[in-house]
């Protein structure tokens, strides 16, 4: 399965050359993250981290910048995960316009415990939930 | 030449679990090369892009997370060139506390014409002066 | 007529105690009024922009912030339109969560045109849809 | 006492139309309130909130824009208190670019207790170290 969010590049988007200025473009890298917990896995950021004490930053993440985006262009996410280990798991979230890519970035996530700030196994429903989400060989 | 800009933690950049949202690291970045462009190069955004139409988007990076960052935390961020090529540059940004290492990104940026948005050969000058922030191997 | 888009709070919108930290209220504001013109008037940023050359930048605005928004509450911003005048206007937008009001925004916005960056005489049929969305007294 | 702040506006602060998006301009206002705790009251946000349990939230806020501002500008951000209640103070916040006014800002903010989530009053010594700021009349 693919996870898709739809998001048309807004002003606040946009810097004074008139395309996504690109710290925007983690922020929207984060929401698709974010609605892939909450719709995708069914557990979303705030049962997770305020009711569950867990959290999932970020450990690294790798983007290329294929092509600018301007103001109202529709942009389609399309989340894969690519890997899930013992406490980490990996992600490739595609931006689309069309059938233009026009970004590609690998995310590195780990799930931890927040009072420790250690890594923790993850639980095997989330890695379940995850593994549906698995990209097709 | 090391170019360092120092950044205090401040509370619009940390997250609901107190600790920086990872893309403020991202206009973190941004703002440590605009920086290097307006005292380290002297030749600041405003020239280049609004006077001389030229642009350096992003094309790619890498970044790991490898500590994280609160609120009131001194971060120095340190930028180094670590090659110049025809028409792109690359750059490492490491964000250092104190002397922990809190992430290290890599950057390769593109040398562009704002008009016809492709990219164009470095200016001499501009390529000697990087070179001045070359990392000594 | 009442405009109104739904917005959940995201993870980006919440600061270190829980709560929306407030300048992204005022993204919310903007994107807010961009949708109105986009969907409500027909007649989006981005045409008006950059193909019309004219700008609507905000003049004046008084926000009351009547009680906190935290992770995941649903907001309806609703606007409505309380005058037109020559070149300028003035909007309310109320955000609400089920039949609590969270915030109260009143903005004075002017119609310019770009490049001189002078107001400019609301366009007949802009005004026009505009007085469809005042509110009845 | 007058506090002041320099700030310069940069890139990210900037929209397409080359003058600064005025969500920004709440993070500058915001920016300036933290660095009044933390180095005109010395009793930064971090010890506030973090350690001392209390926050400051904004109650209300009116902002008038006079002029736009444009990359590179140099801002001054000057603050005063124009007064100081049981629970809540008003600040006013100009920002100045050479001899011209370019944004005022009148803002009431409250002391509350972060676990109940309701006013409390100022301390005293946070009062009188509040009153030092206060505009000569």
């Amino acid at each position: 399965m693919v996870f898709r969010v739809d998001r048309r590049v807004r002003f606040a988007d946009v810097d004074a050359a008139g395309i996504v200025f690109y710290p925007r473009y983690f922020e929207m890298i984060n929401a698709c993250v974010e609605d892939w917990f909450e719709t995708g896995l069914e557990h979303g950021f705030n049962a997770m981290i305020v009711k569950g004490n867990h959290a999932v930053p970020l450990a690294n993440i790798e983007v290329d910048f294929k092509a600018p985006s301007r103001l109202d262009d529709e942009l389609a996410f399309k989340l894969v995960v690519t890997e899930v280990g013992r406490s980490s798991f990996k992600l490739t979230i595609k931006a689309w316009h069309e059938d233009e890519v026009r970004m590609i970035a690998k995310l590195v996530l780990v799930y931890i415990d927040m009072d420790k700030h250690v890594p923790v196994r993850i639980p095997e429903i989330m890695r379940a939930r995850m593994l549906t989400f698995e990209e097709v060989k």
